[in-house]
């Protein structure tokens, strides 16, 4: 697998269909697993990372994943080749930043990743675009049980699967949806949907996990438990909440429509001219203005652009795939002139 | 002369042409003027003020100006055509407010205007596009010779014209260039330029006179003091200091392409970005925005676009022009969204 293929067109997550993907960008699962007699990777030799290494990575190619070069170590990926990954969601920014014998499979469509080595021995994850949290379970239900068919996973009958940190210990799973709410934030109601999420158990955070601002009002709401609760009741929990916040979305985007509409239409078309027209602009400004975009297009106000080209550009122009398309390593100020120039391109402007 | 169409054109000091009319948009001087022997007009009964009207606007048509229905009225005028010839510097702001009998006569070309019952009863003014403060000295000069032919002057040997303001007596002269200082703007230089001006006894003041702020980077210098100084010695002062702004501002620019071209070129076309695409914008973020265009467009960096279009937008986006360019009141929301569509199509955008 080439990587330079990958950063030309947006993965699984933003393909930017499926059930209520105008909203729902993207649901993820992910499990953590680890193997039984083995220390926490915190704990491991270098030795014993290594044989994990080899002997995960024998096991997911196996399986099926990570095939036709799709499983990379990461100790022998550049930094831009490891961040690409990131960006990608295929890994976590921890396990790019971490050392030692690692590495990530993933399939063609990118729809599974495996990353081996990260926090936990194995850290499973499945992605679909759009609403499919159902779905995403099966695919990752049956990765796991293929994978436990090879391997035998440290399991305690009293706590469930055993993992490094203690909030992951039971079912390792956490199940996620990411959204795109930029008419609850435009309504000012972002806060208290945010606090209503939180009073269901679940988590909202940033598009790239803990710590991460809601930038491009996209938010990733995830179960917060992963200890005494079956899997089933997680997804559960997950799948009967986002469509609440869905609705909640939808009813502020038709009141915008309908009492604000004007306003909207400018700051959406503001959005394009400014991504249509800059010279240099950063990674977070882009996001801001995608994010515009996006319900324009959704709401049919901005007809000239299709949702494809949106989509893609909110991956497209994160600095790691930048860099891969042009080939070269650049400075921040070299890659926002660069950027304003991928997106003039994109958008169909000379 | 119907004030519609005057509405869709700019009129001689945007014509954008003349000596370093990349910086110097217009020269222009005024003269203040009362008739002998009558009272000054805010001490004048109406009846005193109907026959000042009749009186001296018959002087004016006489010599030529104000011919083909280019004399005004004031009282007779809605409200909206007076704002257009506030906007267009044919009369003031205070003579467009003001009561009873008043009026104002210009040329055709607009190079010439003469306010009647304004805060003196005669304020004849020239325009001239570019740096031209001597040709507008000698066109103003001569109308002034042509009125004392034919009105007895209120003259004191000792002060030399009286006027209503203490400020306007002596020569009764305010000669001014508007200059477009941006690049000054940017390299905060501004602030010293201002001061340096002032010490040479020159006022700086935004577009539309006193208390108006400096939107636009639009600077008018001026005369400060009418007493004691021949009208030849203030043509020279302004017109010896001038062009030591001129040559500040192009150096500001010429630093800026060589140090900061890039920052520059994003600065210009975010401005073109947001007028081809806002769907609301109001009077003052035009103006900032065409400001930004007119550097563009002198500095080659922003070639798609001529200096007749951005100069025309300058005034034609003003309120009255466009509620006379749309021939209806227009309340200030629904303004802001023809005013952006009108830009769009001004710009070529569909």
């Amino acid at each position: 697998m080439d990587l330079n293929k990958l950063a030309r067109h947006a993965g699984e997550w933003l393909r930017g269909s499926g059930t209520d993907a105008d909203i729902v960008v993207a649901s993820r699962i992910r499990l953590a697993r680890n193997v039984n007699d083995v220390p926490f990777v915190s704990r491991c030799t270098p030795d014993q990372k290594n044989d994990l290494a080899h002997t995960l990575s024998d096991v997911i190619i196996d399986i099926g994943i990570g095939r036709d070069g799709h499983y990379f170590s990461l100790e022998d990926l550049g930094e831009i080749d490891r961040l690409l990954l990131v960006e990608r969601h295929l890994i976590s920014r921890d396990h790019a930043e971490a050392d030692g014998a690692r590495g990530v499979a993933f399939d063609q469509h990118e729809k599974i990743s495996v990353m081996v080595n990260e926090e936990d021995h194995l850290r499973l994850q499945a992605f679909r675009s759009g609403f499919h949290v159902e779905e995403t379970w099966a695919t990752i239900d049956e990765l796991d049980n293929q994978v436990a068919e090879r391997v035998d996973y440290a399991f305690s009958q009293e706590l469930g699967f055993l993992a490094a940190c203690p909030t992951n210990v039971g079912t390792g799973m956490r199940a996620s949806v990411m959204l795109h709410l930029p008419a609850l934030g435009l309504t000012k109601q972002i806060e208290q949907v945010v606090h209503a999420v939180q009073k269901m158990g679940l988590t909202v955070r940033g598009l790239y996990g803990e710590g991460t601002q809601a930038s491009g009002s996209l938010y990733q709401v995830s179960n917060q438990v992963t200890l005494g609760k079956a899997e089933a009741e997680i997804v559960q929990n997950l799948a009967s909440t986002v469509p609440t916040i869905v609705s909640m979305e939808r009813n502020a985007r038709q009141v915008l429509m309908e009492h604000q509409r004007e306003r909207l239409e400018d700051k959406v078309w503001r959005s394009f001219g400014v991504l249509r027209s800059a010279r240099a602009i950063s990674s977070e400004e882009t996001i801001d203005h995608l994010s515009q975009m996006r319900l324009g297009v959704n709401l049919g106000l901005l007809e000239t652009l299709d949702m494809g080209t949106v989509n893609q550009l909110f991956i497209l122009t994160l600095p790691a795939h930048l860099q891969k398309i042009e080939g070269r390593r650049l400075e921040p100020k070299q890659r926002d002139i660069f950027r304003a120039s991928f997106i003039r391109e994109a958008l169909g402007e000379s």
